[in-house]
């Protein structure tokens, strides 16, 4: 073999982040090794220290350092609201459009039969416990548009709806999107749900 | 802000390695969060490992854990034959294919007079060095054929030519390739170099 087992092994390590394979892990390695003070050694501390410190919020499942996310945490945010999102980075993506001021629920997947994920899987639990305790008034579904994401919305609704308003996000046309690139379903979505001028 | 600050740190961290940005950055880091104990620990330890244990071969430039890598600490490898290349990404394409038994020089660089580059900067002193100690008979210059992958060759060649038998890797149709899809020096470069059948 060429290359040390170590490096071997880091690559390997590496390729299987997602986004990266063999070829492009390899190059990252060799871009790492040749910058041993300057970014490799840091990088390293810096994952031990993620992974030492990082753990799930208890309330919300968002990623935080302690028991209670950022989020969770700050007094300044509404209460009475709930965004409901599949997965931490469907929640950071929430949080850079910056429009958003309560709080958040993230599920960590959607229901699938085919997985055989059940509502006990993905902290169904914890949100119907959290509307009886918080107060809240609103829970907004922002889950995807795919079948296995509204499957997971709709049960939800079914379990919610006497208790809260329950919204969802609008599906239309993108902003700067073209209508010659849209599929059928979402142009079909946002004629349905046309709006008078 | 949303990310606590050492996964952004993380992140911005991440988003340097080449082939990754701040969005793939985020992706692999999400990954390794929700995998702490699996995948984000070991991986951490690992480039702590490499970090502290690779180092440059003192002979030929290759990576390795110790003074000498492990090409060069191979005796099995015919010592005759020095393969100069660019960078340690090239020595193990080189590998890969699998058919060079000899030695390695990796030179670390092209010459560049625009990014001030000169023989110093490149290991080549220690290339010349080596013809005289190691009773070298052939040496293979396997350098990129850019402008200045070719003028690092010729430099290379007017300081070794009446001492060893130069050669470089021939230039032609790639294994595979499709005449359509080559650019018109490829198939020049392959026409003027054709052969008897």
């Amino acid at each position: 073999m060429t290359q040390p087992t170590e490096i071997e092994r880091l690559i390997e390590m590496m390729a299987k982040l997602p986004g990266l394979g063999p070829r492009s892990a390899r190059r990252a390695v060799l871009h790492l090794v040749a910058r041993r003070e300057g970014q490799l050694a840091p990088l390293a501390r810096q994952m031990q220290q993620v992974a030492d410190t990082a753990r799930a919020c208890v309330r919300c499942g968002n990623i935080g350092t302690a028991e209670l996310c950022p989020i969770c945490a700050d007094g300044r945010r509404a209460n009475g609201q709930i965004c409901v999102v599949e997965t931490v980075a469907d929640l950071w993506a929430m949080e850079r459009a910056g429009v958003f001021r309560g709080r958040y629920h993230v599920l960590g997947g959607t229901l699938s039969a085919l997985d055989a994920v059940g509502p006990e899987e993905l902290r169904i639990p914890d949100l119907i416990g959290r509307i009886a305790e918080e107060e809240v008034s609103e829970v907004i579904l922002a889950l995807p548009a795919t079948v296995d994401g509204q499957t997971t919305a709709h049960y939800i609704a079914d379990r919610l709806e006497d208790r809260v308003t329950l919204t969802s996000l609008a599906q239309g046309v993108p902003i700067g999107g073209e209508l010659d690139f849209l599929d059928d379903g979402t142009i079909t979505a946002a004629l349905n749900a046309r709006k008078p001028l």
